[in-house]
């Protein structure tokens, strides 16, 4: 049974194994509400995970720890039972996919725990684990479908109210649903007057759908740059506990997470992942009912995927004008390369990429095309340039 | 003259003003050394700037506040200013060149200053400041070399030293001086043992080369990444303290900027500028005789521009094996293309862009070129496509 009593007492015992993470205003994202931010991005790990695995890891008895631990995970959860069994002198054994990328792989082995490797999907890594926890009496830590493992995210609640205990919302990401369950039963115990929403991404919207039901399902495909949130289902307690104490769930797209890990990176410096984004994005794009109220929403992790920092990075670029691709058409003649060159060098942008080609069929065979990939200064500067083109009797097409 | 007393007076100042920013350990990063962060990014304004223009205009008499406060700049000590003269409840006005990224302009507004855009680059704006000051009585304000500037920038010396007792030693990067003067002047007045470093980019070393000729000298022509330490001559006053105090002054290139800024993202989900990541750099590179050290690094700012943090980012795919261009030759014939597709496929990578051409004069007129971009998952996965394909009978060149 989850109460407030084991999650003041994963408090006080977590006080060995994380970091103290203090709320930050986040200003100038938005004008609708006050918002402020849980960073458990900067927790040790770089996410929150580490504190259900510790309390869990914390209350096995002797001979549990004996054997020590396993687990499946490419992700947060992977870091957080390496450290916290590490923390604790036990040993860990994480399984993970095959195709997990290396510095995921790296940073678990890098906490202490042993990695095994498992051909095939996270299924295959999931089943692998379970058949060596039997073989081996392992204590299978799971991420987030335990009691005790959500009494540790709990602390997260307890930490927002010390901090402000004055908050209208707290708002927090739901994949498995062991933070925003552990947050929530925190909270509403405390001062039920206090509204706790949950968000999901718009392509994998288990919790939702389940609460909807009315009871936990499995959805058979789920799809979200929120790596972290991409669970196909549920826990039993988990959603037990969300029905009980949660006051709504909305979604997000990619698009909007993309939007609110920008405005993270340009306005507070801090990276996020797409799970830790989800919260501000529901804030910065509406989804709730939080006008001129004080709203904590919580960035659970920042362990980003370096590919997926990228595409948010050019999409900024792009959007404020800072990158620019222009497509010329030239007469086929010598010289007109130079004359474009010159008219951008001179207006002071910087190339990044040519590409010059002879047009293909079924136009004006004397015409040759240029596109070109220009670092500009805003959108103005790309205005400019364009007229300049168009100016020396250049196309754009 | 600057004492210790004056930074403790801005100490209480400033309490006000700033956000309180707490030490953080760097774990992950290099072996050598125990390194924590000062992390001044996740200061307001996303930088320490605003400590010595808040000190400095709350020092300012009524009369020269009810003027008003005039500063040049387009970077952090823009927003420094704009933000402390709002808190105190005085005009700002700031000269920015005119081709400065609109989202600095943006920011500076938002902290409730006027913005003149002055045509040319900084010396134009610096000018058309010190005429505007003359002809409208306002008071400027020093992006450095002012006593009451660089006692608002020592505050961070006085925290470290508050919060790490036993910290062996400190860097900072130095631009104009300030915070590095005001830093070592708390920290050599309070504990002479601990040494002071400080960091310039290898492309700006102005600071440097002044302590070696013994005398403040200006450089004809800097360049660095980092371009909040960009700057071509130290100020009278901070020259005078670095000289003092400091221990010794170190540089970095651009290349190791961008790797610390890289290592900031990674390990710690946080943004750095390229002078906030250069003291990092300067110990991860092996440039100080610091291991086995308590060694605290100053981030001095996060406000870094989104194209170098894409360039930034983009090289961490590339050294991950994240992103890898393939260049293959082909038969020209019909379904090459098509096998080659399915071989990327097949190994789960994804695909970019693809350029194919014709070969030019001096080569195989039967042969074409494939030029391919494609994420990867690691360098394993880069050869095990490599081999694929070459497997299958294809060149790559």
């Amino acid at each position: 049974m989850l109460t407030l009593d084991r999650i003041y007492h994963a408090s006080y015992v977590l006080k060995d194994v994380i970091r103290p993470t203090h709320l930050v205003k986040a200003s100038g994202i938005t004008d609708v509400c006050d918002v402020y931010l849980k960073p458990e991005n900067l927790q040790i790990t770089g996410s929150f995970k580490v504190r259900g695995s510790g309390y869990k890891i914390s209350q096995l008895s002797d001979e549990e720890k004996a054997h020590g631990v396993i687990a499946c995970s490419a992700g947060n959860h992977a870091q957080g039972v390496a450290l916290a069994a590490t923390k604790y002198g036990i040993e860990s054994l994480i399984c993970l996919p095959d195709g997990a990328p290396i510095s995921k792989v790296e940073a678990t082995k890098g906490y202490g725990a042993k990695v095994r490797m498992v051909p095939g999907v996270y299924d295959d890594a999931y089943k692998e684990a379970l058949r060596l926890r039997d073989e081996k009496n392992y204590t299978f830590i799971h991420p987030f479908d335990d009691e005790n493992v959500i009494a540790g995210q709990g602390t997260i609640g307890l930490e927002i109210l010390n901090e402000m205990p004055d908050v209208d919302a707290v708002v927090a990401a739901i994949g498995g649903g062991g933070l925003l369950s552990g947050v929530a039963c925190a909270i509403k115990n405390l001062n039920p007057n206090i509204k706790v929403y949950g968000v999901q991404a718009e392509g994998a919207p288990s919790m939702l759908e389940s609460i909807k039901q009315g009871k936990p399902v499995r959805l058979d495909k789920v799809s979200t740059i929120a790596d972290g949130i991409q669970v196909k289902e549920p826990g039993e307690h988990t959603f037990k506990y969300i029905q009980k104490y949660v006051d709504d769930i909305v979604t997000v797209s990619d698009d909007e997470i993309a939007s609110a890990i920008l405005a993270l990176i340009e306005s507070q410096k801090m990276v996020s992942e797409g799970a830790g984004a989800a919260p501000l994005a529901a804030v910065m794009f509406g989804k709730l009912p939080v006008e001129g109220k004080k709203v904590v929403c919580i960035v659970s992790g920042g362990n980003i995927d370096v590919t997926i920092l990228n595409r948010v990075i050019k999409r900024g670029l792009l959007r404020s004008g800072r990158q620019q691709t222009l497509c010329i058409e030239l007469q086929d003649k010598p010289g007109q390369l130079v004359a474009v060159s010159k008219i951008i060098a001179d207006l002071g942008a910087n190339v990044i990429s040519v590409h010059h080609e002879r047009a293909g069929e079924g136009s004006d065979v004397t015409a040759a095309y240029l596109r070109i990939i220009l670092e500009t200064r805003n959108f103005d500067h790309v205005r400019q340039i364009s007229e300049a083109l168009t100016g020396a009797g250049f196309k754009l097409v």
